[in-house]
């Protein structure tokens, strides 16, 4: 059985709090026993990782570009925000639709570059994802009484469904990947294309027990997990990032 | 808080077979009470609904069209193969990397147009996708004790991503999408782009319960998703689909 909580009582995250003592203090509420067993999983809304580590822009300090200020006048944005998306960018994928779909230099594909206002401490700030979220990550797990693994998650969109699911987007300790290719079913027959992303199935399932985006819940812990758990922190993220010459776009 | 489990002891299904029935007798296993409690979700691996209601194709019956033969010999793939995925597609969106990629008649993008050979009963024969995985599910809720939300669920891969998340193919009595555009989040800010892909998160989050591709284990039930169970059937997995126009490849 699997089971996801939302830890309760986290407050309010700042830059330079310290985050695992924050998680620590959060999972001792939630019980049996003082810190985190080491199978469980830790799921984090990116938006706390980054508030704590500073990754934040006051939109202030910004001075937009000439193609930030064009881009934005095209798609009714404020000019200082898509520049901040800019910078974040290695590459505009598509800027339609009133979106920026970018490749971040992380290589993730996600709407503007993963840069976001909601949630943020004030109405000029916008949070970025981690500079390294898997570095966070591990650090996180270091951190932490059990060292449970570490997935941050954010909220992606998908290029033929509505709406987002939760990926992952840094990790420690946890197999990125499940890999069936060659082997058989319960037929003995070979399974073809079987090859689970399960750190972006355990990113979604955690996003079901935040109480909504309102709540103010970005820690998860996930149970019945233990077989994906690894006690090296492992490949990372990296390994559930397709490159250009791989993408299903041609 | 939010548990998933697999249901233990289903026989393997065949054409015919009371799919509600076997179900409800797995169910009734795992107790408490004899049937579902209405606020649970019962997720469901297509090929186990494929096969009872005998959307299967025996390669030994299919006859190759030029088209499928020419495709077949490009990818080193079986020519009665590629014709079944062919009579599947509405549109074959990319053939790569040994892949077709197509849009099916349903409107979902996905490798091979959800024709699958593993967990099929012999090795001439392929599962399909349901003919209408809503109608399916619809069927199903009506016909299980209790009632409770049904998922039909298969693994899907990204554009931009490694590996594959199980998603909804069809969904009763589930809200497949939370919307939380023009809302606001704990700083009274408004919500940007938070649309949330609920149904898909689900079913990402039963495959997680499974013991994996050769387990055997079809079906799983969650719980602490009340808030997304709806009396109504509702609109089912069209909500999920972007339509041509839409979709993020421009």
């Amino acid at each position: 059985m699997i089971t996801a909580r939302a830890l309760p009582g986290l407050p309010e995250v700042r830059r330079g709090d310290d985050l695992a003592a924050l998680l620590a203090g959060a999972r001792a509420q939630l019980g049996p026993g003082p810190g985190f067993a080491p199978g469980e999983v830790l799921v984090l809304a990116h938006k706390v990782v980054s508030k704590a580590e500073g990754r934040t822009v006051d939109l202030a300090t910004v001075e937009p570009s000439a193609r930030a200020v064009e881009l934005a006048r095209e798609m009714d944005k404020d000019p200082r925000h898509v520049e901040v998306v800019l910078r974040e960018s290695a590459e505009v994928v598509r800027a339609e639709h009133n979106v920026i779909i970018s490749r971040t230099r992380h290589g993730f594909v996600c709407a503007n570059a993963g840069v976001d206002a909601s949630n943020a401490a004030s109405p000029d700030e916008l949070i970025l994802l981690p500079e390294d979220p898997d570095a966070s990550a591990r650090a996180l797990r270091a951190a932490l009484p059990g060292h449970p693994a570490v997935l941050i998650a954010d909220s992606f969109g998908r290029a033929w469904r509505h709406g987002q699911c939760d990926v992952a987007v840094g990790i420690a300790g946890f197999a990125p990947l499940e890999d069936w290719r060659g082997r058989t079913d319960a037929h003995g027959r070979e399974l073809r294309a079987t090859w689970i992303a399960t750190a972006d199935q355990a990113a979604a399932a955690a996003d079901l027990a935040r109480g909504g985006k309102d709540a103010g819940e970005p820690a998860v812990v996930l149970t019945g997990l233990e077989r994906h758990v690894t006690v090296e922190d492992g490949p990372g993220v990296q390994a559930l990032v397709r490159s250009r010459a791989e993408d299903l776009f041609g």
